[in-house]
């Protein structure tokens, strides 16, 4: 992974760190924060049969909660150092079905702007090293600055 | 809730129990099927602080999660007996923080095709009884017959 | 059409008129301002074969135009005086090919927000009087206050 | 461009030649069809003052015209012989103004599946040989084989 863009809080990766690790949903569904580059993010989540659809695959939910969340970061590494951010809206392909051992989330900033941002994300199934696209994502984040009850 | 529509499967009510059982992640996630009628469902899942994000809210992705299930099932309860289902396509718009005690999810159907389904579902929170609205899904779903490992 | 919502400023209804006879392409496609009210607005169109797609069916980008508008002009209706709404993001969900006499196009808001707003809005063909969806479109809206070359 | 698609049909080219100049709208909004290969189109619009919108750029839906023309024509170019193509849905995220002397669309198929395919396009303007990213879509396909009144 390389980035075009540059961070303009030069705290931005301890920033990202430390409201990922407040997000208790990535937690209890054993999401990791595997990179961070300025505008740039990378998750992973092992297979887990508790967060299954129907036919044993991963829920395309629990899909959706990694790459909104990786979208999520790569905007707010970008954004400055009083910010938050809030998802505004996004949209899933499912591309395959998201079986495997486990699921590489990749989120990159498409636009940085001052109120809004614009995030691709996409979902990869790993099969005994195999990686294959199973979903991509289209986000719109929020900087979000002195609003109560939302910080970083 | 009322519905247009006339389920093709008479056990529409049984099969689209069943496969909800299945989905191992809405038993994980504690969201339970609450009425279903002939392309119409409603789910409800109470707060969770282990699915939150930063700011303490319900995760959009678990929103989206039930949202996806409520789209899914709805197509499903009209589709041929012998069909299973998958999301194709998702677009969630994040209207409210999905703060509540509880919170619930409505799915309809708007369009049944014969291949393709589209689906609306809404998210509401509920506070003390009062109950907002907090987040909009679009969801196309596909009708799948006879595909290995994709069964109801 | 009945609304929810008051329009902040009182000159709305002139100002969505102002505004929409300013958008060279409603006038070059044929689109006309049928009804306005705080928060909702009406459009409709002539079917036009010049801008059909290779079937005879009016292009689906030529309907997002419509909707799109009815969207924008929908969240400016609600939006401060010297506001103006620029679109941040939509998707179109086709639910019946675009052909008929004419098609209305509905669009209404959803949430009216400081910054961002998201509206609904609808497709419609009219065949010998009988009204059909066609298609269904969410749309974010941005309020726009003093940036250059961006006036109402 | 380069594709690692493989186009089922030798003819590819002509075909989607031959359909995309049977779509009305192109003409009509001085679209052009500028590359094929299998999996990738590329587009090409001059600027006109008869499609923008209130603020002289052109407008989101004659942008999403040719991204959807775009993906479209991509799918298209990897059905089987006798398929023609729908769009079931888009999404398009608007990422600058639609200002320049000339915008360029590209589109490519993402996935390429028996009934459905999913793509992306993008929209660039350019301004004395300065390319820059406007708009991004993400669309789905539908293959459709043997249905009265859409064929190629």
């Amino acid at each position: 992974m390389t980035s075009n863009f540059v961070a303009q809080d030069e705290q931005f990766e301890e920033k990202v760190r430390k409201s990922f690790a407040r997000q208790r949903a990535m937690e209890t569904l054993g999401i990791t924060l595997e990179k961070i580059e300025p505008g740039r993010i990378e998750l992973r989540m092992p297979y887990n049969e508790a967060y299954t659809q129907q036919h044993g695959f991963l829920h395309a939910g629990i899909v959706s909660t990694a790459l909104d969340s990786a979208c999520g970061y790569a905007a707010f590494s970008l954004m400055p150092k009083e910010a938050a951010v809030l998802s505004i809206e996004y949209k899933i392909n499912l591309l395959a079905p998201a079986k495997g051992d486990s699921f590489i989330f990749t989120g990159r900033v498409l636009k940085a702007g001052k109120t809004v941002s614009v995030c691709l994300s996409e979902a990869y199934s790993e099969n005994s090293g195999e990686r294959k696209l199973i979903a991509q994502m289209t986000g719109t984040m929020m900087t979000v600055i002195g609003r109560e009850g939302v910080d970083q």
